[in-house]
């Protein structure tokens, strides 16, 4: 049985929707990261990145959210959550996933997440890119309805993360980022991703 | 015909090297980042994200290096540049794929590229973080003698050029990375990878 290793409300949220959504009978298992566990001796052998999520499958064990999304998609065909029979359509839902892992998360991460926080000119400068990383989704990548146009992908999931992140933090809101807002709550209103929610002990915001 | 738009040493080299080893048949076209060409509104007409690489292609723009380069390997499957017909071992290529383009390619491109430099204790912190996903891919990410195993695969190419970045840097050396140094100095002394270097003016290292 697949197995999710994930922690509340972290990026892993992204394939805990996905599998939620592709109705695939799974497993998930909390990683405590107050108590650093992802750098436990057990689970640096599950995965040896010491982060979430992983997805154990029975060929072995995924990481990365692109990919771990894709395979979703792929291997449960039956919920349409990627473009099916068009590569180059799919490559670009897989475009605007690895934007997601390569430039929102680490440049949103570094300006939310940074031990010891960010101060001054450090964080203007963070909040900066991390801002301009968040208008181009806003004006340019994202289609609407949906993030790639007029279906639920498994990169809806993922951007809700960030637009959980970025609200919460006060980053955007209904006035600056009128799509991205609609979108996150169009996306928390789906009964899986409430499952997804519930499960980690979220609330829609 | 594919057009790639790529930067000399920029990771715009991995995609650069996949056409080459691929037999394609593309153009490439030089943007000068310190001319800022890759935020004129010509090039942002082209990638509203205002980096390389892009690709060209007779659907529309490809952007984000693990996207590009498992299209390129899927478009020319008579190069074997990519697991086929096994879909796991081919996520796990863009696994590796995608770790470079969120985890190494961020940490390492703020140590090495920001302005003003990083300086004391926020420097050796970025390099501390550099440092520890590169001793992540020597030790347990790289299978060996090629990143993937027994075969080439677009991953070696992309893997190249920070390998390039980090020795030149002096990050990594024969003593303390050998597996990366040596896989440096094999995927450099490909005929295809020697194409791709010529055309950008650069050396092997």
């Amino acid at each position: 049985m697949l197995k999710l290793f994930y922690a509340p409300g972290a990026c892993s949220l992204a394939p805990h929707i996905a599998l939620e959504e592709a109705g695939a009978n799974f497993e998930a298992e909390r990683i405590d990261l107050r108590a650093a566990q992802q750098k436990s001796p057990e689970y640096l052998a599950i995965n040896p990145k010491g982060a979430v999520p992983a997805l154990q499958t029975d060929r072995g064990v995924l990481t990365e959210n692109p990919v771990i999304l894709g395979w979703i998609a792929q291997t449960h065909p039956g919920a349409d959550l990627a473009p099916a029979g068009d590569s180059f359509e799919y490559a670009v839902m897989q475009s605007f996933n690895t934007f997601l892992a390569a430039s929102v998360h680490p440049n949103i991460g570094r300006l939310l997440f940074s031990r010891p926080p960010l101060e001054g000119d450090a964080r203007q400068a963070a909040q900066d890119v991390a801002m301009g990383k968040l208008r181009l989704i806003e004006d340019k990548l994202f289609r609407g309805p949906w993030a790639m146009g007029e279906r639920f992908t498994v990169a809806d999931g993922y951007l809700c993360v960030f637009e959980r992140w970025a609200a919460q933090a006060g980053l955007i809101s209904d006035g600056s980022f009128p799509r991205m807002i609609d979108h996150l709550q169009r996306t928390q209103a789906r009964p899986a991703v409430l499952r997804a929610l519930e499960r980690e002990g979220l609330e829609p915001i």
